[in-house]
């Protein structure tokens, strides 16, 4: 059975010769770095839970190329019902670590290029669905990570990328050889990059004829030859050097994004996916960003439920359970999470078969999904701020606590409800700390606001899947526009 | 075939003897009264609509209880596609017809009545839900629109049933006979009241002992002696006796409601369904309410497409289509509408079977449905307002631009664009009226407030389904509470 | 002493000979037109509280023309004082009427057009201060109405003027003779019109050169050969022909727009203060609408107060008084209506005289008022109808009421508390109705939206007057862009 | 002349002894710590200013207690004029520091502290408004800061301070000596207190008879015996540690809020401005938040304006300056920041003398301000970041700029528009990291959400203000309730 534990997973890492920088030096043991190990724990939740037997059915699932058992991590989409378990999937696991787990953006991957690759063959004559298909049973059968590389660094925005001043501002093929391509740039925001066993990298936007070197797609082992890391700074970062347990927040999970750059990287052919078949790349890219929004709906509903759980808590804690303004805050951060798990559902229930059988959620819904994720996390955020009160910004340090001098000045004063620790109190406060601002807002806010495209992204698809005509037809029906007879011989 | 046809609907209405008052006076021909005639228009589309090949999918099922053929409206749902459907068939009438067309509060009745009365005579031993399916059969037979009359008057809201000033205040049981009941009472905001065939009685809230006279339930013919009706004024309602169509704003279609009063109505005991077991009126109020909370995700979403449609329309006839700022406000209406949609779409993709085997949607994302149509449609409309300009409210009447004194300055200054009519703009202009401020909006808007429950009822739903005390174990794990040492161990 | 009554105002206009059309008839006797007389009444509020001693410091001032007192309306700003009490004065108003009482218009126009012309005279030598000062002072002493009349039907919102297909879709000059002008042409939308001694006549954008026929400015009695009135529909307007007071809601006050047609009207010289200056339309209307934006932080804040009693009086009466969400909701309400006041009272007290001596109010401020009153009121609106119930919507006719045969079944069922009669509970959710889909939330609502200009106009405006480079350059520095030697000395 | 410069200021620290902890130590040279430093930094610059004729205006005033020339911080305000000033000093002061400056609490305090120990005296011949103005003199004269503090504990919330389980949740008079009195308990979140010369202890809430201890003001220097400081943790602090200027996005400037500790504080008589006059406590809180809900009117929105310029030149480097999508957001960040500005010059507008002569602002509109504050920094946030892209929590370290090894990679592919450079682009956005989830946001976002008191405190304010029996009265008149009569008679 390809299954992995969550050992086997990190032992698996360990193996890996990445060049990772961070801080301007090349990071030795990445594994067991304080600042990425937080990372790697939350990507390994997507072993762990996969052993466990009430999560089975959530979590593996059966291949539909090689009948194994595997994780769902890994698998396409054969109807709405894996749709619909991918997003529960995603709402345990956004639980579980409260930040994101960054095993889903290959996953996401996977789905896109399949679809895509299969019409491609289809129009084109070639392999690439077969070969993009014999790689993915290699992914299933070794259950391994895939970061699902899209975002170029584009540069001047308003130019395309064959008319960057630099040719280099999105990933191109510079070399064309019988064995394969070679290909140089960037991707940045990696999420989960360090972690990857593999980069699936795809193309980040639609491109035109001139740009066809730009078109393209494949996979690498994320410690090939060619590709280095530089790890992205997060807000309080440092605090898991200091060895204070508390004054992290979440101490055990984090999230984690790179720069990657491709300093002239080879690629076999079998690992090709895409070269140049320029028409094609808008397409996988609609898809890919189509699943993710739909992720979003799954895995920040998940972050969601923490936050809330700690305002329910730090309330408690506080001495303020049940008082009304309290609960009618808390009702509503609710209300704002379970609206976008809702359109994460919708979006999932409503899914459609593409020509390769892998099913796709239905795209409208999608970006509705996402354009709610840019905006409900923050007034949850918000309103998570407001209970908690102002100690949130102004705790002193777990050390102060921990001061022969003044830690029982601290025990004393900084007590909520007499039922409960101060350290408690403490506790949650930085949880919703390392939430709104620290870490864990890196993921659950701005992330939510720019991963998967940014919502000016996700509005330009709802003008364009919105078929306005015919609203609008529906409309003029009504107010009796050019069609008054017809409306009035209906009575 | 139990199918009506839209005209054979109408006449069946012709044949009821309905004792209707309004404005002070017994309306003699309800069916063909200019301002009861438009929300027989639109609950006929019901079964117009069933008639049509392209729409039959939606529109028509087949029974689980007579294996028949039959209008969805009658049906029982049978599983997950059955409550998609209606939901899809809710946005498709609410296009149709731009307002609501009240055929779903009998619908919404019977789905949780049916389970309620399988659990009382499973726990009681009665034989309610036979009565009950009797009577389903009878409807689906017939093709028959029923009204589910659940709300009460209330009296003082701060006082149970039994302990009002006036005994009546709620329908109750004032005697109880060998051959069947007498009751006593008024249900307010009785949609589709005047239009249906029969009316379903059930409690509004959950009853203590001391209440259970008011845990009553059963079916009546709507035209039945003991029953009154009294027509709900709207805003703008009486342009329809104007005759003037262009003034009206949607001329061919909209809503109803009235005041009943059952003044010591007689029901035999084959129509009662509930007669005390106040136990079970608190589920029923639930389900029922939970179904309706569904049901808004459906219909609100598409009149909100006619909204939709109607503004992108005007900004057209007026020169404004494609200016960006008018692009960017639709993308919000859309935005907004969608979300209506997709919950409504979530909590019918997460349905589960009840003991009956009837389907019951989620009810915690119905709650979220119905709390985002509380909102949603408010800001549609003031963006639809927004882009319709100031002319929404000062255009002359239907009659100035008729005037041979004044009608060729109207028609010389009020031309929007050039390319379109005068008329036309007026025509649009009138509908945007209709649904913002007219009698649309009593539907699109108040209702949206108000039907199947004040925003407050889904906030107390919805902080009792959340299960909070789980969201704060997970925060607190994630946080270290009282469990340090185990998470160290996990590293 | 110039002020008149209100008994002398109403006077006043029935001597007025007004062409004044309506439902496609010329109105005979419009200041006792149903439809018509509650806005007379509204705005011979204006002369009423004058009257009064506890409002003499709001409603009365001393000319600085002519050293009288005088009613505030006629008056030009001398100081922040006044710009102030102006503020106070609508918000009373809007208080003591609930809707828009249409005399700010003419009031905003006079101190636009006293620095425009005063400038123009310093910068051309032309008399059109003087002229337009004499004209003041005719209507300080003789305490008229002045409807200031700007917008323009426009047309073809992407074409200037010039390059309409019909010249005539904004008011022009179409001869210039020794005598005076002869102007075509329709203003729009014009408030209060009906109700005017005079029309003062503004250009409604900026002009350019080839546009300077239109940059015309006069005024003229408002019952001149030339003019033509048709009188704007709005929701609910023929309420007031039913002799139904408790349905119409509001049934002493309301508003007013029409439609002005200027079919060739002569103007003599000394009525005209703009005749083809098109460089100084631009600041003429931004100083109108500046000062009109002002005046809706007072009017409407006024209705808000209104409505804000209306949802206080309906709890109370439905019983639900006190309760903690109601009153929250309440709170927001006055949160909503406090914020535009108090950006009225900024723009107001940031105001700086002009070369003049009229002082004008801060127009970024004056911008963000107005910009916050096309959002608030509406939410206020919707937190009305929350606090309301569905009754709002549903509630029969005052005649039924009447009736005696069901008159005492709604006596009997739809009484609220015990305490109260359902007729005043009936009387407030008119209220209710009137100012959130009735004739008054034409005033309280669309006009809220597009009066004083649409929100995109606020906009721009507010993007003009922001001074972004100052901001930007105040983030650099902070920053340390460019300028890192020098943060680093201040050290 | 009593005005200190910058340097005498840092200087007069230098000097003061004072018992800081942070990390668990003693802080040896707290002026130098580089934490520390950046408030210090910004408390400075309201010396800095009062030296520069261009700010003399705002910055300095003459006393009403000396005549003298003062720094506005240590004023009473005697006028309007006075309050509006306060406004726009503190936002020049917010735009020039882009924090928390530190200064007003004191200011504040004083203001407050006047007007009410006037009333006591004036009520109870006490002497502690001479005693306070002489101390006032003291702090003009010497141009000192003085941290205000009132904030306690406060331990279980639904607890009075004589119920607490333990005694000192309050700050309470332990003893009451010949010479003075002994204090003993905690002010926590206090802003500003290590930068301060002085310390004014205040009440936190209206204390009952039974509370009279916990009712006590006081002023004592910063370092005296008993008094101590635990310095409180914001996010990203340690980054200023690090010595990498960019990462730290504000390098100069910071807010500072620490716990104090009072462990049995002796204070003389002279410095004693209540001790038990328990029923003036809730008005001396009031007027002091009421104060301070002013100062965030112009504080927050100069903050607003430095993130409103970041985020202009973060489109600009990226270039997308000029887009649509972009200008709109811009100018929806000013709109919320205006408003903001707004309330606070209203507020101060409406100012009202008190008995002792010092102005007071107006509660109402006070309360308003600060709701606002509560929320528009919030979404300018989240507008901000979406304007900034997702480099702004993926942006590798400083340090990975520098290096040899992958430095000129991030340069390369971390271009934006080609017209500016890497590095412009890099602190840029680290300016706006700082701001919305860094030092900075800690005092934009929590702090304004609780500084000055929560939201509910503000909520409960407006509704005790706002008079709603009048609104009610107003809505019933126009409604015709109980008062038909009447109503018709003045037709």
């Amino acid at each position: 059975m390809p299954l992995k534990t969550r050992d086997e997973y990190i032992e698996s890492l360990r193996k890996m010769k990445k060049k990772i920088y961070m801080f301007g030096e090349l990071v030795e043991n990445y594994v067991d770095h304080p600042i990425i190990r937080p990372s790697i724990n939350a990507c390994a939740m997507t072993y762990e839970l996969s052993q466990q037997p009430e999560h089975e059915e959530l979590l593996t699932t059966t291949s539909s190329l090689t009948g194994e058992k595997i994780n769902r991590f890994t698998h396409l989409h054969q109807n709405t019902e894996d749709l619909l378990k991918k997003v529960k999937m995603q709402r345990l696991l956004g639980q579980k670590t409260g930040c994101c787990f960054q095993r889903c953006v290959g996953f996401d991957g996977f789905n896109a290029v399949d679809s895509v690759t299969y019409e491609m063959d289809a129009d084109l004559g070639t392999e690439y669905n077969k070969r993009f298909r014999n790689y993915l049973k290699y992914v299933q059968e070794n259950d391994l990570v895939v970061d699902g590389a899209m975002t170029d660094p584009k540069g001047n925005r308003k130019l395309a990328p064959a008319q960057q001043a630099d040719p280099d501002m999105f990933v191109r093929i510079i070399e064309r050889r019988d064995d394969g391509i070679v290909v140089r740039g960037s991707k940045v925001h990696q999420t989960g990059a360090i972690n990857s066993h593999e980069v699936l990298v795809m193309p980040t936007q639609n491109m035109r004829e001139e740009d066809k070197d730009y078109a393209v797609c494949f996979a690498m082992p994320a410690d090939a030859d060619g590709i280095i890391y530089i790890y992205g700074r997060q807000s309080c970062d440092t605090r898991k050097l200091e060895l204070n347990e508390i004054d992290v927040g979440n101490a055990m999970f984090g999230g984690q994004e790179a720069v990657i750059i491709f300093d002239d990287l080879f690629v076999p052919w079998e690992r090709v996916f895409m070269a140049g078949e320029y028409k094609y790349s808008g397409t996988l890219v609609e898809r890919f960003a189509g699943y993710h929004r739909q992720s979003y709906g799954g895995c920040k509903s998940g972050v969601g439920d923490v936050l809330i759980g700690a305002a329910q808590a730090i309330a408690r804690l506080q001495g303020l359970e049940g008082v009304t303004h309290i609960k009618d805050k808390i009702i509503e951060m609710i209300h704002l999470n379970e609206t976008i798990y809702s359109c994460g559902i919708a979006c999932s229930a409503e899914g459609k078969p593409t020509t390769s059988g892998t099913y796709l959620i239905d795209l409208m819904l999608a970006n509705i999904c996402k354009l709610n994720v840019t905006r409900n996390p923050y007034e949850i955020s918000r309103l998570a701020q407001d209970i908690a009160g102002g100690i949130l910004v102004t705790l002193p340090s777990e050390k102060d606590f921990n001061s022969t001098e003044v830690g029982h000045f601290l025990e004393k004063y900084l007590k909520g409800s007499a039922d409960f620790s101060t350290e408690d109190r403490c506790r949650i406060q930085r949880l919703i700390e390392n939430l709104t601002l620290g870490t864990g807002a890196v993921g659950y806010l701005t992330e939510s606001m720019h991963g998967a495209g940014s919502p000016q992204a996700q509005k330009i698809m709802i003008g364009r899947l919105a078929n306005l005509n015919y609203k609008e037809e529906m409309a003029k029906e009504l107010a009796g526009v050019k069609q008054k007879q017809d409306v009035k011989s209906k009575k």
